[in-house]
């Protein structure tokens, strides 16, 4: 049990988190402070938390447990002004899709609380976002990455375990670069084309024509296009060394595909989408249900 | 009410469009032809059919409606077969993704029975095929649309299009030419992007592990590269012309965004991203709930 979570972003990701925590029992007070005046009175409002901070140092001071749930671009200014609030008993997480940034941001801020910080990445979101649209159950059945440091303090890896596994997440650890590797794949990369995808229409006069005719095929295709532009933008350009390498590889199999498609060889294109098909069969039982 | 349905293929779309049929009560008998004998057997089991024919002649002959719900590389050749069992009463459908193709096998094929024909698709499906996967509510809530030829009879034109809306369709009327770039568009390009991207995380020797840690973005994004690879080929190479004059169309979208993402451009990055998010919030709510 904490005696307080200090909740630093009450986007939908630490609303989310908060709900969470306190249903499972965790937690006796939340203190939460978000830029938005309206956003921390609505979370105050909801229950998310239960006093506002006006500042990311205050909601910190006094908190045993802090979670920065701020767009990644923000770690290192957050991390720097929460530095000095920080004892050396309490655990810092952050839930940032990028790993090596945030990870760099800690080397740089936090000295010698550095091993309170436990990088985390819960594996799970939604096309919208805010406090308004925060669900307790967001993190159940999903993945969470641990990206520990050589420095993170053991016992607070533990800590940080224990918390994601009781909110009922299925934890694992690796390094930042693999984290970034992965997910430039699995993650960033499917957001850039689908993002280019719907730019795609657009830049095209029938463009709103065809998106008319759209199907539910089109629909689950670009579900993450509808994405927080801020919060993307940030992801796109922590990672683009891996997300440019990925959308490398990508190319080259559309070009793969493209040729077979442009000499007819039906046989030859069949195998390459049996290929495609079968992988995503074989995948698809291991993923959460849709919330 | 139809006396009988001459269903030609017993899969996913054609036993679903059965099961509809049957329970909306426009339908007396179905007689169901399928190359595959365990295919049709089942059927029958599942009261999808209520007669098994030996060959699409067969099913065709004394029925006052025909569904075509095969490959459509297979139209031309089924449409040749079945010609000579055709009435001049009869009402005569398919399914096929594409339509160009269709009108053009129609064209060759049907003579003095081309009225009869009223070239359909509906926008729906599953990434499951076969008649075990047949849902009596395919079709519910889903667009249908009927690409008719100059020849087709009008009277046939508004059967079909009854048909589809007693089924629960909404229903509309276009050119087979704006038909397939619009498609091209909207369906074809994503599954090729989708079988990409399963191709490109098959190509590397991580791409098990980045797979592994995919989540529920990464699920949707690539629900669609489960399709049946024969179909899916047979699509794809029908349609040849304006896929690969849209997928040209996106990979100027994503090199744009790539360029964005390589100078560092964050505000240019962010409207992008803005662009793409917002159409994507102002479609989704036309679409129909996922089955």
């Amino acid at each position: 049990m904490y005696e307080q979570l200090g909740l630093i972003g009450c986007g939908l990701m630490g609303s989310s988190f908060a709900l969470a925590l306190k249903r499972a029992g965790l937690v006796k007070r939340v203190v939460g402070f978000s830029p938005s005046k309206s956003t921390t009175e609505l979370a105050l409002k909801m229950g998310v938390i239960d006093a506002i901070a006006n500042s990311a140092v205050e909601a910190a001071t006094g908190a045993d447990l802090i979670l920065l749930a701020v767009p990644v671009a923000a770690t290192e200014a957050t991390l720097t002004a929460i530095q000095p609030a920080i004892a050396s008993t309490t655990l810092v997480m952050d839930v940032g899709s990028t790993k090596s940034d945030v990870v760099h941001a800690a080397l740089q801020t936090l000295g010698n609380r550095l091993p309170c910080f436990v990088p985390a990445h819960p594996i799970c979101g939604r096309e919208v976002s805010g406090v308004q649209n925060a669900l307790v159950d967001l993190y159940v059945d999903e993945k969470l990455i641990l990206t520990p440091l050589p420095e993170t303090d053991t016992d607070k890896l533990e800590q940080a375990r224990q918390i994601w596994t009781t909110l009922g997440c299925k934890v694992s650890e690796m390094s930042p670069q693999m984290h970034d590797a992965a997910y430039a794949a699995v993650s960033h990369l499917p957001h850039l084309l689908a993002f280019a995808m719907m730019n795609s229409l657009g830049a095209q006069a029938e463009g709103d024509q065809y998106l008319s005719m759209a199907g539910p095929g089109f629909r689950d295709f670009t579900r993450i296009a509808a994405g927080e532009p801020a919060m993307w933008r940030d992801i796109l350009l922590a990672n683009r060394d891996e997300l440019l390498a990925q959308s490398r590889h990508f190319q080259a199999s559309l070009h793969a595909l493209e040729k077979l498609i442009e000499s007819g060889d039906a046989a030859a294109l069949q195998d390459s989408i049996r290929e495609a098909s079968q992988a995503r069969t074989d995948w698809h039982h291991t993923a959460a249900a849709p919330k």
